[in-house]
């Protein structure tokens, strides 16, 4: 956000969390955008159909973090001037996806003539309760909906063509082209959360987000990495460490839950289809998020990685670029 | 829209009318999002403070015509790579001059890179009714909030230098690089009104969509002709018809109100601070958008005007192009 507003009345949340949400009566009607623009999120290979279901998935992760069931969605749709009934089509399927994933409506939209391809998703739902990034406290455990790599692994395939087993390129390429946030299980999980926020812009950003906003730090006892990730890395000689904190795209919920509910939670995410990973706990050293090594600790930087405080390459930025 | 949905669940106000509608237990929110893009709806010497006013007043207009009184808007923008520090501050501050001139806040937004300037603008109200675009009954009244032409009149004279004396000149551009809807007057009027909608796209367009929804057709007494567009159009060799009917940009709205009820409106309006315009009335007859002139008719169409099966060049997609 550009900052435009100094002023937040009391009840609105304020900007800057992953969703907006104004005060009603019986509780908030929440509010999301989210942008998609073919050049820097379209990657080579996904059509418009999984184009225009990313569109929607981008924010109803953010509802899932946020424990917010979404009612209804609006698509406001740039297209370039030469484009075809069937693009358009597939917008329309990607978007009928998307309602069928995650039982949303489709309830408006904008068409314009744009110089490429935008896809801009706004999301609504109501709740009475939103699970805001701040709220960690020290004590927390810190944890996670799923493991990480996947969708910057299937990037470093499609835009650099790093090689890859057969089984581990497929997983990688559809974690990319059709990404599947955790609604239900965001959903379950919301009463046990004290903190939470997506992880869509990497995993070390969403802990320094989450550790500024609640006043804490994060120390990881390991890192959330998917299965064959490790491997991946290895063979295309690549940072390990980079594609599982750095990567983005990712869709999981990161938060934390008081150890005495940390059972519950697990039972809850469970019985929701998914899985819980307890990777660290919250510190009262704010700001500090680092990751546990045997008996030495590496800082992990905003953007990515930092040790010893040799910056390394993000992915991220070679990604977005 | 692109018709992604075919079913609209009882309650929902069905996509295609100005805003979309979700039922709540008092009414309904109200959602709205409209995309200005700067190769479409950025005339030159339009400035990024003004582009970004513009995106909220585009959908002001909408909740203007509804009678829904705003109450946040986000927005998601779309900056070119080369965007400077100065033109972000501008778009701040046109977010900041929306928030002042329509009692708005903004509450969220996104930024992203993308390849021209497109500002997104997402709007939310909360309503127990909403004056739909169906509704105007055969005999009802025709009215409008203003009178039309300074905002084609302005492009004009931005994309094709068109001659104009110096007064209606800057009342002209203005128009174009500051379109103040009617959000006072609108809810005002609303209890009043049958049918409306903005004529954003045109008064022709308006004319033919209500007339559509509502099942009714329209006989206009006389052309809503703003002062000095008769003699600009003269003056450049334009039609007048054209630039009235066909021009879009023009954020009036155009309603239906029962006979009985025109002189409470007409007051309502007033006190608000604005007018309003009786320029013919509803007929049985489908479809049908007629001007009287004397004792002829004249066909008016869909995109703008056609005379004896004639059809003219159309000011709006020149404008667009």
């Amino acid at each position: 956000m550009i900052g435009a507003v100094r002023r937040v009345p009391p009840g609105y949340l304020e900007i800057g969390d992953d969703v907006a949400a104004i005060p009603i009566r019986d509780g908030y009607a929440v509010l999301k955008v989210d942008m998609l623009v073919e050049s820097t999120d379209v990657p080579r290979g996904m059509g418009y159909r999984e184009a225009a279901r990313k569109a929607v998935a981008m924010c109803v992760s953010d509802f899932a973090a946020k424990g917010v069931r979404p009612d209804s969605f609006m698509a406001s749709i740039g297209l370039r001037r030469g484009a075809t009934q069937k693009q358009v089509d597939q917008l329309a399927c990607g978007f009928r996806d998307a309602e069928e994933a995650w039982g949303v409506r489709m309830v408006g939209g904008d068409t314009n003539e744009a110089k490429e391809l935008v896809v801009d998703c706004v999301m609504a739902g109501f709740a009475t309760r939103i699970v805001e990034r701040k709220g960690a406290k020290a004590g927390d455990v810190l944890v996670v909906t799923g493991l990480f790599g996947y969708p910057p692994a299937g990037l470093k395939i499609i835009m650099e063509g790093a090689r890859a087993a057969k089984v581990f390129r497929a997983k990688a390429l559809k974690s990319v082209k059709t990404p599947t946030p955790d609604l239900e299980i965001g959903l379950a999980l919301s009463p046990y959360l004290t903190s939470s926020m997506d992880s869509s812009d990497g995993l070390a950003r969403c802990l320094h987000v989450l550790a500024k906003e609640s006043g804490v730090g994060f120390d990881l006892d390991r890192m959330p990495v998917a299965r064959g990730v490790a491997n991946f890395a290895d063979q295309n000689a690549l940072s390990l460490e980079d594609l599982v904190m750095a990567g983005g795209e990712e869709y999981v919920i990161v938060g934390t839950v008081s150890p005495k509910r940390l059972r519950a939670a697990t039972a809850a995410a469970r019985a929701a289809g998914g899985d819980l990973f307890n990777i660290g706990r919250a510190t009262a050293e704010k700001g500090k998020v680092r990751l546990l090594e045997g008996k030495s600790r590496k800082s992990i930087g905003d953007e990515g990685w930092t040790h010893l405080a040799t910056p390394k390459p993000s992915l991220r930025s070679s990604r977005t670029s």
